[in-house]
């Protein structure tokens, strides 16, 4: 089934179940309010969200009105946990190599993965307010799931099965705070502002064979201003599976139901598909020519993410959102 | 006021309000079914839980009952974010001088901060499971304030404003996994296991002339299995106020009501006072003997955390927590 969480005077806005299509949607109030709720509850609350999926995709479902991606919020608007990998090592590899150094060889094997903001996620069409341009925004096109409550030393086959949502996710960074905040030792936090998810979650069996052996095996698409930025292929490329992501986190401590897990910047060796971030473009261009030439982010410009299904068609709907100046109150 | 939240089947608890004197409580189900909701709602709920709080401390509430700490969850059981500063840079220096190494000048101005996680904090009494003695098991003594919605960029000054209520935190933290991760430059995750806070939070105007600058200028006492081991003033040697120290936080996005913001391990220049963690003394013994004597937690070993005011009474309960060998399903 597909979930999406319309915004509402609550904070943590409407679920909603949409249609396979994202034509379609209905409210899910009877059975749960929010989608945290849903997660606290799932073993209850999945069997009739299903039915109801089952309905509307079926065109037997009362009460349906069309879905306008604009109106959502993240499908989480706020999460208790939020923690990303970076599994994507042609990345690392190329910002280390971009300021000479190699990458050490533990990164083989133990996952990169910090813990970043949940308290007031970005709506996937929300602009993205910045007080200064001078911080160096950047998007990172990635894919994040979302897991049911995960019991501390779970080892990574299992913790595939506590997967229930998957979808896209715009990790926003402010390159130029990152170098200062992590020489100072204790990881990032302002140069990782809010993230903004995409408007639609979606459980594993919506993704067919592409999902297979914890990865999404399809083209991530991102544009900047109109134009054609990237389409690496998640499913390349990805030294550690969302289990052995999952598991990681779990080491030492459980994990509550509505933690999110990403992927890290998605990166194909192939050069030909493109980024998901301009930082590695401006790693290119300094490995190529010494100095970076495309610059981060101005107020203004646009960055727009999306992923297609075999088919060709929007699995998740769209991320879509501009830089804009924050002000003061 | 002072404010607990008794475990229940709820993920989230129920809230309590607390006499002065901690002797007895009262349900304040009718005006907010937790402390979240209390928060994201705070100018209307607040004034309703302060009129329950005077009768209950004129001896003139209905249904009241005796307050049992130990059956207490932490204030949040779980929350949308938890972000710890390290504010005493005695703590800091030593942990530097130990290594041989000096403290960057800019530690004076620029707060260090980590991002920790919140989705199911343990409660005051509840055990510290881990899987192993090797990963250094530590405690980390500290005071945490919990803040309305923040506006970005708020000035430290305005920030101040925002503190809605004071309590009292057990960092726990896994001494023998840092230094591999934050040598991979991502900050603390592993390392950094759930904390446990103190059964009840107040809110400022309970403290009296002991908060004052946004500092709490009182003694922070820790015992270890039953023996002395700390009591530096919180108010002395922190070198930001915990309006610097949100300020810090909100930087680069919005602070969500129901953030909690920690001051890091209270640390006194003064030696005669003791210490809040193991590490503390370890590196003390290095700088002393070149190697460290005390060892760190080991299963069966318990870590008492409190507070007294000038009167000698306990402001916010104990938190009090043996090790113990976690066990894999």
């Amino acid at each position: 089934m597909k979930l999406a969480t319309r915004k509402s005077k609550d904070r943590d806005g409407e679920l909603l179940v949409v249609s396979r299509d994202l034509q379609t949607a209905i409210l899910t109030q009877g059975i749960a309010p929010n989608l945290q709720y849903a997660l606290d509850h799932w073993s209850d609350v999945a069997p009739q969200l299903q039915k109801l999926s089952d309905e509307l995709n079926a065109g037997k479902a009362k009460d349906t009105f069309a879905f306008e991606e604009e109106k959502m919020h993240s499908p989480l608007p706020r999460s208790y946990q939020w923690v990303d990998g970076s599994a994507y090592l042609n990345h690392v590899e190329l910002v280390r190599k971009a300021r000479g150094a190699e990458m050490p060889k533990e990164f083989l094997t133990d996952p990169l993965m910090y813990q970043g903001c949940s308290d007031s996620f970005l709506a996937p069409r929300d602009p993205i307010l910045m007080e200064s341009e001078e911080w160096g925004i950047d998007f990172e096109s990635e894919v994040a799931v979302i897991t049911d409550d995960v019991p501390m030393g779970v080892d990574a086959e299992s913790a595939l099965k506590h997967i229930r949502l998957i979808y896209l996710v715009n990790d926003v960074s402010l390159r130029n705070l990152i170098p200062q905040e992590l020489g100072k030792g204790f990881g990032f936090l302002n140069s990782k502002p809010p993230s903004a998810f995409s408007p639609v979650a979606v459980t594993p069996d919506e993704l067919g064979s592409s999902w297979k052996d914890g990865k999404l095996h399809l083209a991530l698409r991102t544009d900047l201003n109109g134009k054609f930025f990237g389409k690496p292929n998640a499913g390349i490329d990805m030294q550690f599976n969302f289990g052995q992501l999952v598991a990681h986190a779990a080491k030492t401590r459980p994990l509550a139901a509505g933690t999110i897990v990403g992927s890290g910047t998605i990166s194909n060796k192939d050069r030909s598909v493109g980024s998901s971030c301009l930082a590695e473009i401006r790693m290119l261009e300094i490995i190529e020519s010494g100095k970076p030439s495309t610059p981060f982010m101005k107020f203004g410009d646009e960055v727009k993410i999306w992923m297609d299904d075999t088919a060709g068609k929007s699995i998740f709907g769209t991320i879509q959102q501009k830089v804009k100046k924050y002000e003061r109150m």
